[in-house]
């Protein structure tokens, strides 16, 4: 019988286009290096191990450059692929290339969609900030060259939690195409939850920070936007209550820069099974 | 005046073939790629940045492929170098390599000695457990393809807390060679002192622990011997208990294998300032 397979992805975004794979590209095939993109990279290993060409479905397209430690994919396996789920892992890792890899496999209810289905999602965005930049951590911070000031960034942050139009901290993209085209939403849902939002500044590494991010959903580039914002902040160019301001207007040209994508990492996201318990990725529904 | 420098450094040590030039390169000159050290590196771009070939001096000579987030080297900046100590770390910065950057310059007291001087060095190692390698992590993560129990990692690694004799833990090249000659002590100088000894279990990511240990210093490649004999009591093939009994023999073949080099991160060197106060890199003497 087919399968419903949910796959928990890690990956390293540098050298990556990006999730998504260019529409009207089969799943399977082999692509150009410069088109080179997370769900083709998979779609590729699945038709290595299977024989077969399997389109997959992501929690989040994310962009290029961003990184993943729990995105999740699903995917219908048909009877001819013949391979355990339990060797799944396994077997994707050894056709993977280094940069990409499956962490966990299980099955799921046969109408399990890994996008449509997902309740909540973490990112973190990490930066370094000062005037020297990182080494060991340059592909995974953002190397901001101002001091920041991570008090003012926690007010301003606070503006932020709860339910709101999000629509100053999306790019313009998520309202004209992404969105509308691949969730079969208005193009005026631009409504979300972030139910937390926390900064942590590193004891042990002067000037590092990170935030950790939980929301419903984001719109198109949505986290890097706040994290743009409160690094304006953090460094003096904007007060706290400023992010309050941005927010309220419903304009993008009001909040602050997006910051680089390589900041970005999909930490995780949280599913509710059908039992009504939300769970996240990596732990097995009971 | 000729001033003493005290500078902190971070790199990604993929790249290089450890910290310590080979014997007999001039300072300053390039190198091949073959032989590419992170001394050599920062030497090339002290050359680059002066006009002088200067030499200097590492707290830790870390191994091919170790990275650091706090390693620190001393040299004497003579004379005819007019850069303030200020601008010295952009200076480099702009010369450097991306994979190694300077995070911090200082002046120190002119017989300060970044090796001589360390009355302290933490370290972290870290690794991810489990059969499927991890993806992002690859480059600073030992993939032990074991499941990893930690309560019995954390009762073994007590045993080694305090001031003992780590001949169990040391490569035969610290008793014959690197430590004789660089240090002008005894090859039967074997004993340190291991002041703290933590696992953290990541809540976040499932089988990735990270191992923290700071220690009076530590005989050539013995974190990693340490870490190597932890995942043999993690993984079951050894008992807490035995810990002790390997470190009791005195003898490296009684104790486990040395784990991978790029685990092994240098994270801070602790210093000794001249009223007394302990003090790590990136924190000025008052």
């Amino acid at each position: 019988m087919a399968r419903r397979i949910k796959l928990t992805l890690e990956y390293d975004g540098s050298a990556f286009k990006g999730w998504q794979v260019q529409s009207g590209t089969p799943a399977g095939e082999d692509t150009a290096a410069s088109a080179r993109t997370v769900q083709g990279e998979v779609e590729r290993a699945l038709r290595a191990v299977t024989g077969l060409p399997i389109r997959i479905a992501g929690a989040s397209r994310t962009d290029a450059g961003a990184h993943a430690l729990g995105q999740v994919a699903s995917f219908l396996l048909p009877d001819e692929a013949q391979i355990p789920t339990a060797h799944l892992c396994l077997a994707l890792n050894s056709k993977l290339s280094r940069d990409v890899a499956a962490r966990h496999a299980q099955e799921a209810p046969l109408d399990f969609h890994a996008q449509r289905d997902a309740v909540g999602k973490v990112y973190s965005y990490s930066m370094i900030s000062g005037p020297c930049r990182p080494a060991l951590w340059r592909a995974t911070h953002w190397h901001v060259r101002f001091g920041l000031r991570i008090e003012p960034m926690r007010r301003a942050a606070a503006a932020l939690i709860g339910i709101h139009d999000f629509t100053s901290f999306a790019s313009k993209l998520s309202l004209t195409q992404a969105d509308r085209a691949s969730d079969g939403k208005s193009a005026l849902e631009t409504v979300r939850e972030i139910r937390h939002l926390e900064l942590h500044e590193d004891p042990d590494y002067p000037g590092r920070i990170v935030m950790r991010i939980e929301g419903s959903g984001f719109l198109y580039q949505m986290v890097r936007t706040i994290a743009g914002s409160l690094v304006d902040v953090g460094r003096g160019f904007r007060g706290p209550e400023w992010m309050a301001q941005a927010l309220a207007a419903r304009d993008r040209r009001k909040a602050g820069p997006t910051a680089p994508a390589h900041g970005l990492c999909l930490e995780k996201v949280i599913y509710v099974d059908r039992r009504g318990t939300a769970h996240s990725n990596g732990k097995q529904s009971p």
